[in-house]
């Protein structure tokens, strides 16, 4: 049975997709060397600049958030997989500034040991960088280290807050303070309705009886441990909030910040269902959603699902998320 | 079984996502009574009024692209079921004004009816409004009278236009006149790959074999006619842009906005594969891709498939393609 994909030959799926988004949003990014997207009107070099890796298949993340505001460059790896350390130091090097950079990496084997074998040559070679790590979801339990918690699609709202820092001029310190102070005060859980197939092999990545849906499971299928009969929108959204809010201490009278990102096949109209139940069990106990995000932001291909991230805001958080930026997939008018 | 959909009660489907989308943009819209989404901002009175109305399921359209710029007002109806006339009316009685409104319309039966009906009301009661429709489909061919064609996702580049036009202070006639020129010079065809459930009746909306995907589907599953075996990416995007280049009549020299529309399931990485091969057959024609779009503007629930939008533009189109927006799923930083 052919798959069920728009695609051509499985080897190139990552070149042609970057080639793609480059193509259409050419006033914003371009395809470099090495499956780096940067942005088409790179920012000065006194700034700090931010870049992060991943693997393809997440579309729009994470090449479509290179711009203004947001990230200089996006190291791409092939279909899930982590880009290589040759590929990340020449994104640094690409990179080498005074100001210094920011590489964000989200905690999944493949990213970090790329990562810090990329950051160990780079260091060598005089290229000031400090490294973000995202470990935000909270599926394994709120005990758990840091070390063993996935990152997910908080790395998104990450990019904008310290994109804008960056942007409005704050030191490599800086922009790494208010980067892990945004970081500490964030969680993510995702839940799946359905599975997916790889482009690559065909394969499927985890099964779902019809009449069950999953908790906690990670961007590639992983398991999360919270299998269920299926719910009702508010019933999810609730289980969902409750340990999200816990997680970051959201208390009556704090701001949040409250993004359902869809995993795939999920519709825009069950997200718009599920924020509103979210959003008002939030402002029942007195927490106030300051702004909202509903939308594809980190896929997992076609699968069907979502993933709720909450972040507690500060203020300085709050008016780096409404900054102006110019990104292929968030834009704001500041 | 349960349908896989995190919904709560089917009857309140359109309600429900509604407030979900404004409570997650309150900085960009508001609802308003009678299902009626309007801008938080409200646009001077001075300036043409731009409304639209159409069913809910197709999320983020209709109704995510209310905000300056674009829409000042966005008439709901039930899950692919057309708003009734006396909301219609209730919207145009709303906006009011010596500068008048266009109400845009996409060609479908329902919306027809109830937009005829409530225009003939409010002229009865001196309300100055023009109606513009889409009907922008070619898969019936080429030869096929407009009253027979379905308006499908062309309309939002459309809102983009006339929005962009009005905010400028154009008058009625002109705002009519730029738009209609814009839809003369617009196609779309939509390529299916897979169903979907209808999320109130729980019934599927067309059913394609494994092996075979469906180019001309209507945007509520209606038969399109070109069934064949699955393509690769790069012949489904030459089948699909080669008509709409000589429906829009593009030649070397022109300068086109192409759109790749998400239904549902298909994957960003595959809308960028496709928007890549569309846009390369366009270059070796010697037709200038001016710019993109890539994203989920109008779905068919979870439907895996997508609609292909060829814009040809003029020098005003393409400045107001680009001139500032800031609704929940269209911001340009202008």
């Amino acid at each position: 049975m052919k798959m069920k994909k728009f695609i051509n030959s499985p080897e190139n799926l990552s070149t042609e997709l970057l080639e793609g988004l480059c193509m259409a949003y050419s006033d914003k990014v371009v395809l470099a060397e090495n499956k780096i997207v940067v942005r088409a009107n790179p920012k000065s070099e006194d700034k700090v600049a931010i870049i992060t890796m991943g693997g393809a298949g997440h579309e729009p993340a994470l090449s479509g958030f290179v711009g203004e505001g947001m990230l200089d460059a996006s190291v791409v790896g092939d279909i899930f997989a982590a880009p290589g350390a040759p590929n990340v130091l020449a994104a640094l090097r690409r990179f080498k500034r005074d100001a210094g950079i920011v590489l964000v990496v989200l905690n999944h084997a493949g990213d970090v040991m790329s990562a810090n074998m990329a950051l160990q040559m780079a260091k060598r070679e005089g290229i000031k960088v400090a490294k973000i790590l995202t470990a935000e979801d909270i599926s394994a339990g709120l005990d758990t280290p840091l070390e063993d918690r996935r990152g997910l699609a908080g790395c998104i709202p990450l990019y904008k807050v310290i994109g804008a820092a960056a942007e409005a001029g704050k030191s490599l310190e800086e922009v790494v303070e208010i980067g892990e102070r945004f970081n500490s005060q964030m969680a993510t859980l995702a839940v799946a309705m359905s599975g997916c197939t790889h482009p690559q092999n065909g394969q499927t990545i985890t099964e779902l009886p019809d009449d069950e849906m999953e908790i906690g499971m990670g961007q590639h299928g992983e398991a999360g441990g919270g299998r269920s009969k299926i719910l009702t929108a508010d019933e999810t959204a609730e289980k969902m909030v409750s340990p999200l809010a816990e997680a970051v201490k959201a208390k009556a009278g704090d701001e949040v910040f409250l993004v359902i990102n869809g995993s795939g096949a999920t519709t825009h109209m069950e997200m718009d269902i599920v924020f509103r139940a979210a959003a008002k069990w939030l402002e029942a106990r007195g927490v106030r959603v300051a702004c909202g995000l509903i939308d594809e932001i980190l896929t997992v291909q076609e699968m069907a699902g979502f993933q709720m991230i909450l972040c507690k805001l500060d203020a300085d958080h709050k008016a780096y998320l409404k900054a102006r930026s110019n990104t292929p997939y968030w834009t704001c008018i500041g």
